[in-house]
């Protein structure tokens, strides 16, 4: 399995926990906010500007308050006339573009297929889940506080659906842009780490 | 596997040699042009007006001759006021219903994941290939002319999801609709087959 595994995923629905699992399995390293460590240590940004940009892409004053941040300058960043938020990406495409020439890992958001699109050792995988699920899980995992775990996970999903619209252009609920996608919730996560491996060991 | 497995694909993807292994390996019917007689017989259309009504969508001469045939009146298939389209496409829908009524199956295209979405024994599948794959296989499998192979190839696709869309009001693409999608060409069909068995069998 010499591939690039890239996964997007419904909030709750274990898409990051399938992906450490699978770098686990294959041996390869495992990028999720380690690549906003990465980024943010190479390109000199804060690292606080970099956490979970993916998720506050709804949340409108969030959203405001970081665009209007002047920690820094565009002329020091080298992004001139940018955005605090299309900058924010740039970094990240270039951390993701250099550990996907690094060899084989696993990447979790961050747009990681649009990015990785002209390679052709990527797959591209999509985990879903049913809102059920994906609400008790985030209440388990992520501590969500249980009154309002279903009105956040709703918000998240739009958010990560609009982050991957406005970067990429393109729709993140479609099929054809994925080789593989799997509802976490029918076998549980192990069974659904099984069955991609069972995938990709074929490849 | 107590199932009823719905099977959309690309054309060309192998979707339905797909679905008929997966039948096979679990001993239940297979419905795919099968169904097209059974609705036929039991409505009593003429069993040609239902052939490939699916690849017909786009095109418009022929959908418009359809469309324009007054073989039956509508008094006499009892579906008053309607298109010869709509009457197919009722009729076909009656026959899915009842077929999974009967039990665990497969059946392949002709929205049947749209027309049984309030069941909850459903399990949606999308395969999917490689326009290259797709070529090839239906020049070999379909014996579509190698010249005009592509041009049939993606006009079939964009037919496929306009009678979705048509019909369901909903897009053919969407990734939230299905429990597994796979890409066929990169395993190959067994490999294929296998993997979804191994996802159904944890059910």
């Amino acid at each position: 399995m010499e591939k690039i595994i890239t996964i997007t995923r419904q909030y709750g629905s274990g898409g990051r926990e399938i992906g450490r699992k699978l770098a686990e399995a294959y041996g390869i390293p495992f990028y999720d906010n380690e690549i906003i460590s990465r980024a943010a240590k190479e390109s000199g940004f804060a690292e606080a500007a970099f956490q979970n940009v993916e998720d506050k892409a709804t949340n409108s004053l969030l959203y405001s308050i970081a665009m209007g941040m002047n920690v820094f300058s565009n002329q020091e960043m080298g992004f001139t006339g940018l955005s605090l938020d299309d900058r924010v990406f740039l970094a990240q495409s270039n951390v993701i573009r250099k550990v996907a020439e690094e060899g084989p890992c696993v990447i979790v958001g961050k747009c990681a297929d649009y990015i990785l699109k002209d390679r052709d050792d990527i797959i591209n995988l999509f985990i879903s889940a049913s809102v059920d699920f994906r609400i008790k899980r985030s209440i388990q995992i992520d501590s969500l506080p249980t009154k309002k775990a279903a009105e956040i996970v709703l918000k998240k999903d739009k958010s990560r659906a609009n982050y991957y619209k406005y970067h990429s252009g393109e729709r993140w609920d479609n099929i054809l842009n994925y080789d593989m996608a799997l509802r976490s919730d029918l076998g549980g996560i192990d069974a659904t780490v099984a069955c991609i491996k069972m995938y990709l060991d074929n490849l």
